[in-house]
């Protein structure tokens, strides 16, 4: 329908590839109150591997009180291709879910920090200080097992309680997290206040404070629009990693706040527009995703799937 | 609830202020289905001009079999103060129309062109070429009435017939608008297929041609999710006009295609993290498309009136 459209035009400084690091399976669906079978999220995993994405964040070994939809995980994980050419990396809070991802055979993991004091109470239950005391044996164990650990780094651009977040705070966080041995940094704006100036800010403070862009990846929220807009951004910083959910999963277009991720099709578009290579089928995305919405019975919040989408009803 | 979010961060090279086009009241309810009261768009009116927008596009004289939700163009400008300080623009398609908007009174009018061929003949019902007899004693008469005009350029990215639309194209049908008189040119993503490059690249186009910054405004619509990414590209060319819709009137986050303009507080919460001028009250703003939504029943295509509203329901 829409031809050879986006036209490709390129702009200059931007990279000629970028790695779209899908979380939709774990921080989409972990934002979805529809519980999802266990087969379906198996098969969601499957369709967005053949469909290209070259990583995706399969599930999360939370305890299952704090995010029953992905209680299923060790049961997930035994359906995945854990050691195929596409990493599947999986959440880990701490030592405990640690070692259920070893003993499930994972070999990509990741945590989830805080840049402030209060979300650090908040959601983990600990200070800013003291969640790193937390990592290091977390971090350590999953380094000396053969594996590989990504640092998300939340609230990077402001939070509920604190308001705005300075970068030298999120720098300070960050490099932390990279002296226990993370590989690499995801800056998350979590409730999605961050926009474009602000986002080169906090790339220059990671640069600044001698942090290459290629430790770095960009998280954005679409909570207020500003998603895309901020990858722009980011890519102009040559940033070359970003998170990305399927079909937007996680936010909701009826919801009076849609704080879902950056939605993996839109960012497809914008990178085809500008001829800057992902290695993703764009169509098999979207159909994947339009299969996920049926599923959880609503519309996609993703704009591009909304616009190229067939849906079953 | 967000205290001093977004933080303010500037970036280099950007304009100091911009002046927001809000097109509402035409461009979002003429794709509208459910019919406003003429009451309301009076009321929706004068509470874009109090939120402070410095130009609100109030209705358009086509002829009502095309647009009924607009059929009450006449009866509407009675009720609008169109010697106040705010310009109160209205489309004209034709001379007919022209006529109308003298004996309304009207000071400012608009003028909408195609960029491309197959365009002008479905919904002009005639050539590109033979557009600009039909505007041509439409904008001097209105000159000579001492009206100022402005001239849409419709499908500058892309249209659904042609495919992708060159930059020299629109370029062509650009500066002939400016050569019969208008002011200022609005240059329209009416299907949203555009991306970043492609904007650089038609501003560029248009400079080179030797038509400054200062006469182009961007038009921008999120079908794809681009619009404020579009955005974000086209302040880094200075442009410093944008078009924008309160809410996002004309989309609908419920359709599997949301073709909505640019929401205009998507836009303000982007020039408000980067310390750009505006002059707009982002709570009025917020306040009256929550009271638009609730009125249409249904949730605003939105993200920052999903994020910060306090919808009735």
């Amino acid at each position: 329908m829409t031809g050879s459209l986006p036209m490709t035009i390129r702009e200059d400084g931007l990279p000629e590839r970028v790695t779209i690091y899908e979380v939709g399976p774990r921080d989409g669906l972990q934002n979805e109150s529809t519980i999802v079978p266990l087969d379906v999220k198996a098969e969601l995993v499957s369709r967005l591997v053949a469909a290209g994405l070259p990583i995706v964040e399969a599930t999360s070994f939370v305890h299952p009180r704090w995010v029953p939809q992905l209680a299923d995980a060790a049961n997930l994980v035994t359906r995945l291709d854990l050691d195929g050419p596409t990493p599947l990396p999986v959440l880990v809070p701490n030592e405990r879910g640690l070692d259920r991802a070893i003993d499930a055979g994972c070999r990509h993991i990741a945590v989830f920090a805080s840049a402030t004091e209060a979300f650090a109470a908040k959601n983990l239950n600990s200070g800013l200080e003291s969640q790193f005391a937390m990592f290091e044996p977390t971090i350590r164990r999953a380094i000396d097992a053969g594996m590989d650990v990504r640092g998300y780094v939340s609230m990077c651009f402001g939070d509920p309680w604190e308001g705005p977040v300075a970068p030298e705070q999120v720098v300070r966080v960050g490099t932390r997290l990279l002296s226990l041995g993370v590989s690499q940094l995801s800056l998350g704006d979590t409730i999605g206040v961050g926009t474009v100036g602000h986002v080169g800010s906090l790339v220059d403070a990671f640069t600044g404070a001698g942090v290459g862009v290629e430790r770095l990846a960009m998280h954005f929220h679409d909570t207020y629009g500003q998603a895309l807009a901020n990858t722009h951004a980011a890519l102009r910083r040559g940033i070359t990693t970003f998170d990305a959910s399927a079909g937007g999963l996680g936010g909701c277009p009826y919801a009076k706040s849609a704080t879902g991720n950056l939605a993996t099709e839109d960012l497809v578009w914008m990178l085809d527009g500008l001829g800057i290579e992902h290695g993703v089928d764009l169509d098999a995305l979207v159909s994947t995703s339009v299969w996920m919405a049926d599923l959880l019975g609503r519309t996609s919040p993703s704009a591009v799937v909304r616009a190229l989408g067939q849906s079953g009803d």
